[in-house]
């Protein structure tokens, strides 16, 4: 394997590691409640902060994706092979599998929100939602949320963007806001392998709504990639 | 069509339609108790992460008006003609509309803010204000406060300002600023197209304050605009 | 009066009006209370957010101090005449007094916090600390965190700093630092103008306490002068 | 003693001051509640506030470490002399130790968290934690987090990452998420000095503990220069 392929492959493991086991450690271990624990708005800095940490440490090595959804929409705006993308997918889905497993590990014991699982507990969509949101409104929320996840991306990232060195700050700012809104919707996947790591670590009814948070992120990343591709670079 | 104007024109769309489906939304869906929700705090985050966001995603090939206040402001500070200005703020109330209506679809059957409409529910003035501020503070509240949104805007854009890289952050943080400081008076306007989207969607009682919404933040942009122009850097 | 000069005294008054305005005005308008309000930690990024919008409003025009204990701070450090500082000193109260002036009439009938006076409700030592801090206390707390913030706007606008660019945040960040800190002990000043201005608007024995507001946040800045200039830039 | 060499020296006894007395005041004096006080989220903050604003007030002098766990990682990962590191780290020890005494002056006769020391109160393991978290998992939280933080650190400072001027923002936010994930586990240290200062004024029991703090830290931050050394920078 070649030095830099593994750095690379390296670099997303240990990315989504920290994103999951930060993240979902941050509902887990701080709790939503915003009297005794870091509230809604902690967990929702602690998800944008994660992406911040990571762009800043790993960004040059590997772009820090972190996130499958990106590798794919990368892939669709034709700014990443498709073999390169799979390569990436893997390590992120394990990277994932691995912070769940360290925060299974430091949290063992107290499960309050089943290592904030997508599609458990009150992260979900109908009964599973804290607000009960519907299966339309979180596939809904997920495909809308990941577009405009994604269109930060494209836009931060672009080289025609003379600030690009702003990237991570105004893509981790983004998915803070992204929680913001979302998490009553369905605690917030937009990133397959944030959904697909704890829900592996849990099992069981823990898998049975995990298609949505594949599904939905998936398509809002190629939408958003389109968009960007044959409508604002256009020209 | 020309491509260059049809970019700019959905980037105006598109940003302006991220600023009230997820300022809005996070009213709306995450709710303004601290310690259930994400709180005042969350909701000034929402809407300032936003204007963040798409600075750094669509500031390069739009400049990120996302506000006609700001268009307007733009054109009497000289630095924008007035046929284009006209253009951009079509694009704004588009988008605000169409972000007001996917923020109905998903959040359907929860209306606690109404869309967080100004001039509705706890977002207006008098008895529509969360603590009853009357028509006389709501009209100086909004002057006010989008005077100085305008004053950073044009600060932190002028060509004779060096960290130019840092404009969407300082902007962005001013919107925080001036929601943390103005959600209990009006719930914050100074930007007509946010106004404009959620209370045409909702309709019927929820226009019956929209002028202040309009009037207000276009004299305080008007004002900005006279004493950059004019005083700041006349020299 | 030349226009250069002319432009340097609004953008103090401004920068100066802005941070009373905003930063007062989240306590008295939005509140101290998390749950309901935006909280202590809300009234702290009012604050310091105030700062960065400033910052990169204004800072290319005067240098953005909108602080007499900066302006002196400078003056020792040898980085501005002792004339050019009285200059700055008279926009920075004139500022601030506007800048009550503009929340007295905003949020009038809601004195809730008396204008946020240092001093005054529990904005200031003994019986007037929301804790009870004792003068001791108080006068401590106010030097030290005027030397820390003196400390980091010395070094982030610093020559010999390639980071410049970053100053504003940095130096905004800190503030909202010292208050999350320090609004318990005093309510926090570090900064004569923020306290003059609202306790002469509300008068009467908002004044008795001012005199700590105006010698402590002086005496940390010519401190932190002193170390910055003939220890930590001595080489 | 060579000027600069005492600058250094200085800069970090002064970067360690400030960060114990702030990260350590915000809990001391501000408190944990989020509803009366600036909760863990404003705790969090706090503590990574101080590292931005000291990386931009001192970075440019010593590097802004602060931390012995920092300067040691920079050893093993080969960018420092343990010579300096030795001269560092006792710098460091001493402005913990002085940032501590003045928050026990400021205030002192409120010892709600003993000075936040780790390992005391609600900061520590087993029955001293703030949800009662193991030994083991107490220490595998440490050494994860710091390993994470110096991951961040390597990696934003690295000479092959274009975007340097950002690393004070992605480190000190950083320190704020792992404060938001690791608080309710034991206080969070990742930081020997800023363990050691307290627990030696505090003295007593405070010191029973204080064993984790040191060793949890430098396995974390060693295992971290590995990586970084031999996999993520080997090419």
């Amino acid at each position: 394997m070649e030095t830099s392929k593994f750095s690379k492959f390296t670099a997303e493991f240990l990315g989504t590691l920290v994103l999951v086991l930060m993240g979902c450690g941050s509902a887990v271990i701080a709790g939503a409640n915003g009297t005794t624990g870091v509230g809604l708005l902690g967990i929702s800095f602690a998800f944008g902060l994660s992406v911040i940490a990571m762009a800043y440490a790993i960004g040059h090595i590997s772009g820090c994706h972190i996130n499958p959804a990106i590798s794919i929409g990368m892939v669709v705006a034709g700014r990443m092979k498709i073999t390169e993308a799979l390569y990436y997918i893997v390590a992120q889905i394990l990277g994932a599998i691995a912070g769940a497993c360290i925060l299974l590990h430091i949290a063992s014991g107290k499960p309050e929100y089943s290592l904030a699982v997508n599609g458990l507990g009150q992260n979900g969509f109908d009964a599973l939602s804290l607000q009960h949101y519907s299966l339309h409104a979180g596939f809904l929320a997920e495909i809308v949320l990941t577009f405009i996840f994604l269109l930060v991306i494209f836009g931060a990232t672009s080289t025609k963007n003379i600030n690009g060195g702003f990237a991570g700050l105004a893509i981790g700012l983004s998915l803070v806001l992204i929680h913001i809104v979302g998490i009553p919707v369905t605690g917030v996947s937009v990133n397959p392998a944030r959904s697909i790591g704890p829900a592996l670590i849990v099992g069981g009814e823990a898998l049975s709504q995990l298609w949505l948070f594949i599904v939905a992120p998936v398509i809002g990343a190629i939408l958003s990639a389109i968009v960007w591709r044959f409508v604002l670079e256009r020209n």
